[in-house]
């Protein structure tokens, strides 16, 4: 397989950055099993660089969350599997940032849960990354211990292209991915999405250092990544909503409000995709998740909220999701990092 | 410690089982400190034994989920904290059964979320529990491979009396507790309660083998047990939802609906609680919660949801929850089961 | 029929009023179609007198919303219909009260609806109230012109004892009526409310001068109150949640979280009822209550949503709700009003 | 003034349908002031002409809701009014449909809120519009009395291009309008949408002969219209949310989920403007909102749900909103209908 690796680059300039899903022609088009090694910018566009930068103050709205692609992959079609495998995120700089944010996060009234508050203060915080030693450092601003968390880099907004024209700003998650804020979209998980208009048209960016479930301020630690994917294509079965897949768990995603909306599609995908995989009745499937199934908030705070649908692998005896992709996809990942 | 170790019993017989939280006398009472080696009955009141019995036909609405209790707790004031302890949970029978239910669970219509649809079908699952082994065996009722899962003993209703004199069935969480519905009830964990009424008044019941997060379907693998918990009193800080500690996890929950709102009691309880115990700004510790913690789903299908907020120890550094309690009832369930 | 009117009084001392619907032994026992004149205390219990009195500080949690009742009617047993019919709601005193509260009310965080903002200012309002012109006088508290609005009285709080032995809190509504706090509960309008245990233990509280539609600040124009209703037995045929009628409506309530499931049950009612009432299958019916349905928000504060259903009799041709009570007591109510 | 009035027609051909808010070209740009006479196809694109045209046969997703426009007007620039006054909405037809369809609606299993069960029935009713009468007549499919209704037309659909460059299917209601389904969108109204891209780009469609509040079946009465709009600018003031005045009430809209947010939004917006209007500080505005308001429905049923908030003008003395466009325009259609 090595001889074969395609690898590409994709590192777009400022004025390259994408701020939503659809619309817009491709930045680059790739086979299916093109290695791209690709740049994104964190969720500030890079603005925030130390706690006396309020982002209300150096970001522009609407220009948050830029996103690097669109990545059409050749012969995809509507009603197809994009399949794309996280080789690899690292954080490119030895600093990341948080903060609150006027009206925004789930603990705040904001745009849509109006209230009469004046919003919450605007903070920021700097991050120390330690890339060695796989760590960032949490600095409290007023006060009290500090706490060096482990490193587990995630990219909070992935997917492609909506259904029927739609264009959604790159802070929105739904049935496209997008800014799904979850920390299970990190290096090793090959994510599914259904294809929903020629060539998918990838898109990625939002990185984080590492993010709690439910993003409950409304960031995570965000960061600059120099990030590797395995983009692939598999013809038909395109799910309705995000999928993903490691060594141990499926998972499906929901990306909806209210937040129990959100459970019930990650879970309805999840059964109805159990029962397809085992051959299970929909009941006897939805009895097994009752039992074994785990459900993770992705985030409470984006203008949908975002559940996550997680199952053991191990409880799916003799199933194989999307062709065994994610297997290829390990091997094309591990083929690259031999390489590298 | 062991000399003084106080142990008592309670084995309700079916006319001593209660059907809510709130009002009536104390079935028991006990000094704080005190080893209750107790047994419950299933959430079917134990009259589900094979996949024939259908919920609808042979349990008589309102006498589900029967609890153990009230356990009076001597000394404890409203403002108070009970602290439970979970020495053991064991399934009594070597069986267990799970079931769907007229308009009950996640992917149902229902009495609250009301449409014209008719009832999913009701069908049972018996499994079979092998206490040895340490598992209970899903059989699918229509086909398809069979799955040994492990056991993961937990308890689905605990809770003491509510405060303002309200009475509520023993299927409804909230501020009291009650039937949360959460796996992270099971031996290894005390859960702190605030006290509303003289002595507390502490029930438990709803035994299961082992749930995933949400319950989707609406029940667990149901099962009687035979329990040991220490129950204990730390006088004041009683807190206003039910908080649970781990070895390794201070955690939050919230009961309510929507599940937003369940995600939000619980989270911002769990920055709260973080703030007081590390001397951290409410701001800060909503910045390393966000960063941190976990949130995974309770249930999401009882009268409230319920949502968990979790985060590890080693990250508030120093702290020490309701005056250590729980490193104290770790060390009497050591006692205890060491004379055992 | 007016030699045959029964009329009775019921003014509760303060030590004699309740807080919660179920439980308790009744304050008075009337046989069916009884008119029971009496009087309620607002949601203060009288405390708030002034613009100075902050409810936070001169009441006493949880004494809040006290109730008259509950009143038993004689051969009443569950299954059965209450039919309340509302005669006459007159305020008791020249002035009336309204106020902002810590953590209550829909457009402020709440002990539900948890975030981080400190609460909004506790502020009071002071109506002059003036009967003979029907008028209740708005003075803003920081300038700004003075509105007057005419009189529309109305109890914010009405319900029987809930199933199952469960006491709920005089503040929340649900199944068994409650603060449902719906303008709909004026003078002229019957409510049907299902028995649940025998008696049916009927508690009316909370009048209002008037009040918008979901109550935004958590509090209505609050008055004590000259009431009059006529209280009768309709056998079998318990709505599963509460019903009114007025000469020209039909209208279903719903009081759960979030406020579209108590849409759901609202109109999931009027929807069934309708076909009930007319013989139509129930997708007709739903397609007539699409076209023709009103659907105003009760509350949107208080510990359930309350949303009503709402249907012009005109439409449904032929129709007599609960065997024409209503027409009935609007009989007796203008005996009672001609004798008075 | 009528020597000036500026009247246009705009009839658009099928391949000149809109399905979408946002992107594309205008198909009419128009000066303020301009009176437009336009045609509408109803929401199924004018496809199901009886009750065997099943929509989820006859009609092709996602070519639903067509919508007529966009108009640009001149000198309309991001944060001004475009103020839209309804003249005339008049039935193109002497019949309308409405259905059910699968997975849409109040009470029933959706794409969202996923459930297990199969989809209600789909069914279509046919309505014959008598013109002259101003009826509407409702046959129910299967057996029972038929149900004279009266005409009330309006427009479901109807707002401008959204901000940020996001494109929105046109069954989505939003910030930028889009399909609220409200009732008060009747001839008589003047709405006022904030404008976010040059010219405002106004779209209009989804007639309705009536509708119920919530439109809870997922349609309403539905017909192609005759509709005569006149469209003018304020400069500056562009509200955050739709607003509606007529001559007796202004309104305020939200369009979220869950749908207490909705309700937020929409009293928030309604507080917000009756504290700017009169000068009252914004808890006197909460106050008086919370005694005067009303709060219907709009829809319950489609990607966001639309609550309305609303207030009698006479409670807001000395109130002119929007620079009192409204009663000019209300003389410009006066002045067009003494004409035509």
């Amino acid at each position: 397989m090595t001889q074969s690796l395609e690898v590409v680059s994709l590192e777009p300039t400022p004025d390259q950055w994408r701020w939503s899903f659809g619309g817009g022609e491709p930045l680059l088009t790739v086979a299916p099993g093109t290695v791209v090694e690709l740049t994104t910018e964190d969720c500030y566009a890079g603005k925030v660089r130390g706690v006396d930068d309020l982002p209300s103050v150096v970001c522009q709205f609407p220009y948050l969350n830029p996103v690097t692609g669109p990545i059409a992959v050749e012969g995809a079609e509507p009603g197809d599997t994009l399949a794309v495998h996280l080789v690899d995120i690292a954080p490119a700089r030895d600093w990341a940032v948080s903060s609150t944010f006027p009206h925004f996060g789930a603990l705040t009234t904001t745009h849509s849960t109006a209230m009469l508050h004046e919003p919450l203060e605007e903070l920021v915080w700097l991050y120390e990354i330690d890339r060695e030693r796989g760590t960032c450092l949490f600095r409290p601003r007023r006060g009290g211990p500090e706490v060096e968390l482990p490193l587990d880099p995630m990219h909070g907004t992935i997917g492609v292209a909506p259904a029927s024209g739609e264009v959604f700003a790159s802070i929105t998650p739904g049935a496209h991915g997008g800014n799904m804020d979850t920390p299970e979209m990190r290096a090793g998980t090959t994510a599914y999405f259904g294809v929903n208009v020629p060539g998918g048209q990838l898109s990625i960016g939002d990185g984080h250092c590492r993010q709690g479930e439910g993003e409950v301020c409304g960031t995570a630690v965000e960061s600059a990544m120099r990030t590797v994917v395995v983009v692939d294509l598999v013809k038909g079965g395109g799910p309705a909503w995000p999928r993903l897949e490691t060594d141990e768990f499926l998972m499906s995603t929901g990306s909806v409000r209210p937040l129990e909306d959100a459970y019930r599609v990650s879970q309805h995908d999840l059964v109805t995709w159990a029962a397809e995989l085992t051959g299970w009745d929909r009941l006897d499937a939805l009895q097994l998740v009752s039992q074994a199934g785990l459900a993770p908030a992705g985030n409470v705070v984006d203008t949908n909220y975002t559940m996550v649908a997680k199952l053991a692998k191990r409880y799916l005896p003799g199933a194989t999701a999307a062709d065994g992709v994610h297997e290829r996809l390990r091997a094309t990942a591990a083929a690259y990092l031999a390489q590298r």
